[in-house]
């Protein structure tokens, strides 16, 4: 039979990036495309101990549903923490668990607009959030960005312009994909456009815990006196990410309707890791083990930035490298025009897999002359002959 | 702040049998409102025992990102048992594994409904089913049953009658609320409608291997010859709820589109319980274990109805309860007018819990004389007692 798809999903295709993390998972790839954290990131020991315990004193309500919500005791660790780290839990706020970071924003979308909506968002962004909104058949506007991040006067003249503007999707702290980290006189000027123009603001930061250098820049959410902020955090990059464990913190009538949204899409989350992380977080020291994750990546992005430098030496005037103090990502811009397609088709043939900018764009049909690269998953022999190799390609096309 | 919901959410309560099951877990309460497979029915050992080798050989797949589509091994082994013993995947079809069976059909939903197109469904049906289309804005229409099921002339009517009918959903084998299984000549008769009206099938099929007495009748997707039949399934009752893992078979066009859809909703179901399910499936004999459940559930379904019948001697004209041949659950009609929203709160008052009928209407405005019972949570114990005091109730209000 011929099948007919709903309008939102129609326009809808897969991932960029997933088609290219195919190319990742061959061993001969240098990929530099992925979002993967370290393998060395999951505590796997401590993981298959309490594991084990589950099994033998709580198996049956491991394996038996859970509520909808989450589980009690991991929701009350999450506030706790999200207290103390991020300052972003407030009197009339509420922890809500979701199946990674990426259905808190999909859930986000799916109670706050109508189609046709309009959604702002940092240009570039996130793409599995970016298509999360698209799938609900929003006005998607992307608003520019500059060193910083995002400028708050095209922030301003899209809320001028713009009718039936939801929310303001953002990633603050090590952003993805350019790696930037947006200032606290930038974060305070978005909070109070957001009051003026009376909008949500989204704040995703599933990247926060993993500052390795520089100093930490107070969260949009603990601004929120208004309880118009919604934070989306996540376990992916200092647990496991094949878990899908994330979690939202908001205002309790926020978190309300994402209940009952979340309630239809998956019932809960995996009860079993729910409780193993809740347990881990008793048992260990998440920051004792995020500290060696973040010398990790110090180390990987260092290798990373000085290998990319020194390739560049001649080229330094036309290349751009953005300084991560944290995250997965650094960002490379070209001049304009550059044929960063052409530059990926070329490294492929040569075994190194990059993402090329455009699929972080929110208007996809307009050019970027910039890749993203993540130094979380090369291994350090993979970063140090990938850049090379990287900055070899550039060097022919420019 | 006041805030905005969208329509799609704003009309959108709360499941009235999660509601309910918050009673259910009160440890002094009978809980004949639940919808959980027995504990028993979790291969505890086995888990504990693959779990430990996973975290032992393959812990970095194991809890890393995995592709959308799910893990390859297990969608291979969901595909053969498909064949193998519901004849459900043709050579057009292709598997994707979902978070439990909720997600494949809010999935199918997304893809194939735009806002105000018709979904028709068995009145009454899976209330989890129905919020998912009712969270897409869809225009939800129940179609007639009788004591075999869905009625055929009826669901013609339906289908003359409403515009941009996308889907028919239906629950054929051990039918929730009711525990009815359609008869091959209804299933039949629904196909050739299929067909002639040229609209899809969402077969939910979660208690289809729990079958305890009787004889299998073909599922609707063995009749499938032009890839008009999503067929869902479920590891919920057969290993675990509270590890959200299900499954869909469908043409290799529509799963495309809801592999897309689960890309942006939790990108994959937590992988390291895809590895342990498929490993399970590797050393175990998963139809020597799904036997014992069909010998705990039969005993447990004979025990209430059993229970049910000899406190109802007085009152059989008056009352009729299905004779389930497998599933989960058991539906007591009550003569129309019967006040069954006063039942069940003079029941939770005798620390009893039953899910009234009007939960699972397709237009919960009006009345339902009927409730649902479930016989796979409770102890004998509770069975027993638990009969006699809820035919004590119905007396008291006929």
């Amino acid at each position: 039979m011929d099948y007919f798809f709903s309008d939102r999903i129609s326009g809808l295709k897969p991932s960029a990036i997933r088609e290219i993390l195919k190319y990742g998972s061959d061993p001969k790839m240098i990929g530099f495309s992925a979002g993967n954290p370290a393998p060395e990131s999951f505590p796997v020991s401590e993981m298959k101990e309490i594991s084990a315990e589950i099994f033998d004193t709580m198996a049956s309500s491991a394996l038996q549903y859970g509520i909808t919500e989450g589980y009690t005791p991991l929701r009350e660790k999450v506030k706790s923490r999200l207290i103390t780290k991020f300052n972003s839990v407030s009197e009339d706020d509420e922890v809500i668990i979701t199946s990674g970071g990426q259905q808190g924003l999909e859930l986000a979308c799916k109670v706050l607009c109508n189609e046709g909506d309009t959604v702002l968002c940092e240009d570039p962004s996130f793409i599995g959030a970016l298509n999360a909104f698209r799938s609900y058949n929003v006005n998607l506007v992307g608003v520019k960005t500059d060193s910083e991040g995002i400028i708050i006067s095209e922030l301003e003249a899209a809320l001028k312009r713009e009718k039936k503007v939801r929310f303001l999707y953002t990633i603050p702290t090590f952003h993805n994909p350019t790696g930037k980290t947006l200032s606290l006189e930038r974060r305070r000027a978005i909070y109070e456009l957001a009051c003026k123009y009376n909008i949500i603001i989204l704040e995703d930061n599933p990247y926060g815990e993993l500052r390795f250098k520089g100093k930490d820049v107070p969260t949009l959410k603990s601004m929120d006196k208004e309880g118009r902020v919604i934070y989306c955090g996540s376990f992916s990059k200092i647990l496991s990410a094949g878990i899908r464990l994330g979690f939202v913190s908001a205002n309790k009538a926020l978190v309300s309707k994402m209940t009952v949204a979340k309630q239809v899409s998956d019932v809960h989350t995996n009860q079993f890791f729910q409780i193993l992380a809740d347990k881990y977080l008793e048992k260990y020291d998440l920051d004792a083990h995020i500290a060696k994750i973040r010398e990790l990546y110090l180390k990987k992005a260092t290798l990373m930035r000085n290998g990319l430098l020194e390739s560049s030496k001649d080229i330094l005037d036309k290349v751009n490298y953005t300084d991560p103090e944290g995250g997965l990502f650094m960002w490379a811009e070209l001049p304009k025009g550059f044929d960063v397609i052409k530059l990926s088709q070329n490294l492929l043939a040569r075994c190194v897999a990059i993402v090329p900018g455009v699929a972080f764009a929110a208007d996809p049909s307009l050019p970027v002359s910039a890749f993203r690269l993540n130094y979380s998953t090369p291994s350090d022999e993979q970063i140090v002959n990938g850049t090379r190799i990287v900055v070899e390609e550039i060097a022919k096309l420019l």
